[in-house]
């Protein structure tokens, strides 16, 4: 089993937006150089989670990135969902239909035990993530950080964050 | 989250093999003729199962696989770890280490967060898949079925199921 690499850093990305001060945004520039990781790719997720309604960006010289909605009105789920998508990780072809003891389609409405039980799977997993917020994961950082590596955050984010031009905040 | 198409053959194959008599095996070619699907990956995904113990093949003119143990003794996790792997879905590269804020590694002892949500997200998959047995599933197959529907997978069953030459049974 598989979650695309962009999963990380998206949430890594969306538990720094969090950080900042009201009417401030970040570019994906930005996000992509405080975590040491390709500017393209950075900016591929920040896209991915603007289209999920996650963050919002607004263009122009003082464009950037900043969350849609509080922090802890978003879960770990709604930013692999954004990043990696909804659909099923069992996908089922229905092979039970194939062969020469094939089911035929109409003795196949009720779901493939075993695509069910995947599914079921998957649910746990899903449950697990939506439970957990951003505001969950800022929290602990800030809970574990030291005193002088949360003055260096902040320090970055006031000298990074750009003023926003559609800001209503 | 994406996990590998192999998957739902093997546990289909598994699910067939547990329907054998005593004593006796099936090709990876006639697993995947009775299922519809290229006969070389099918192969592919048996050697993964008997790799990982769940299978037992024997080779030359009357060679076959069967399952190495009791069919309530192999869980769905089981055959899911042995075709796409045990590793961990979410990757965590450390990038919390990276960039002008980054952790020092000294610092960095105690799991990220976000690897740590990941993580028990994939322990309540994991789990979910690990308390259903091929025997669950074989049973609601068999329940499922129509008569007629059994009776044409024994026939096939008889006519290609293999005289294993090594069996103990």
């Amino acid at each position: 089993m598989q979650i695309s690499k962009g999963v990380e850093w998206a949430v890594h990305a969306a538990a720094l937006l969090n950080g900042l001060p009201a009417g401030r945004g970040l570019k994906a520039e930005a996000l992509a150089r405080y975590h040491g990781v390709p500017a393209p790719y950075m900016a591929k997720q920040m896209q991915a989670l603007s289209k999920a309604g996650i963050t919002r960006s607004s263009r122009g010289a003082h464009g950037g990135y900043r969350l849609a909605r509080p922090a802890d009105q978003i879960s770990l789920w709604d930013i692999t969902a954004a990043v990696d998508g909804k659909g099923p990780a069992f996908r089922c072809t229905e092979i039970r239909q194939n062969g020469p003891c094939g089911l035929k389609p109409k003795d196949c409405k009720k779901a493939c035990q075993i695509a069910a039980a995947f599914a079921a799977a998957e649910r746990a997993f899903r449950e697990s993530l939506a439970v957990i917020s951003l505001a969950d994961i800022a929290g602990q950082v800030v809970d574990d950080a030291s005193p002088e590596h949360l003055t260096a955050i902040m320090q970055w984010l006031g000298k990074e964050a750009e003023p926003l031009s559609d800001s209503q905040s």
